[in-house]
């Protein structure tokens, strides 16, 4: 189960959040905020076992604002976010990256940096990213390394009565999607 | 009331995170992080009578990871915030910034920036931030413009039985040493 709380505050207070996630609500993993460094992350980090699910780039249109700004190294800063978990933050095998189906050509950029890291890759469904897109940009050399969410896409797919077949169907034909993408040794 | 609770959604989970914050707890204002961009703040922003408060130069340690990176404007990170929220999120007029009592020269820097925005403060009391430091470097002309907390030096001033006591003692204090770094005309 992964909790999608987006939690991000000063060391002392993410130490009372990590407990909240892993062993009040016993989530298998939790997605959290780089805005505010290190010691904002270090409290979930330390759960080893654990996954810690870093925003990167995001599905939204507001990831532009400041995910995309350029920074002096001549990166833009979701890829120094990809370079920090990468080099830094992973030292326990522990992080994944959310990079939004919206965007392919950043997916591409951000698995060029992390190597096989895997990511967490919302927006396909009712954001309207392209799921072939997404998995033959996003994926490691191996077929692998994507968690694919549809949220909405899902959960709305029927009214009434026939909620759970719709939902089951949706879910269907989104694994289809995303097999049919994937390398070919892969399937 | 405060709703210290750092949102950073995409739209339409922002939405339901703003009428979490507003309506439901009824909250006077809600922090936000910036991270996300955009149409991950409006929906906090279209509640004008409502503050939004948005994490800028936090007073932690790990504020420097990517708050303090350079962008190729010349700018900090935090300073590109600053300046978004003073030009584009501010447009209701409902913004204030956090700005770490931790760090005295950032605060006058996002001053110099933003005008008279008012500022929320944390990093007094347990982080160490000094008090007249913070009040001279992040004061408007007219010794306004800080909204100045104090959260575990007050909650445990004391401990049992001299609990209300201590806590009371302790805000007069930082009170007091508020107003004595305020200019001499906003006493």
């Amino acid at each position: 189960m992964i909790l999608d709380s987006k939690r991000g505050d000063v060391g002392n207070t993410a130490e009372r959040y990590a407990i909240e996630a892993f062993e009040r609500y016993g989530a298998d993993a939790v997605t959290v905020n780089p805005y505010l460094g290190r010691d904002s992350l270090e409290p979930f980090l330390k759960y080893a076992d654990k996954g810690v699910i870093i925003l990167c780039r995001t599905s939204n249109p507001g990831s532009r604002d400041l995910q995309d700004l350029e920074v002096s190294s001549g990166r833009k800063l979701y890829q120094v976010v990809a370079d920090l978990a990468a080099r830094e933050w992973n030292s326990r095998g522990n992080c994944l990256l959310v990079v939004g189906a919206t965007y392919p050509r950043e997916l591409a950029e951000v698995r060029e940096i992390v190597g096989t890291m895997p990511f967490l890759v919302p927006g396909v469904g009712a954001q309207g990213g392209d799921v072939a897109a997404a998995v033959s940009s996003g994926q490691t050399a191996d077929g692998t390394g994507l968690v694919i969410s549809s949220s909405r896409g899902i959960l709305y797919a029927g009214t009434d009565g026939d909620f759970s077949a719709a939902a089951r169907s949706a879910t269907q034909t989104l694994r289809d999607q995303i097999n049919a993408s994937r390398t070919a040794s892969a399937r």
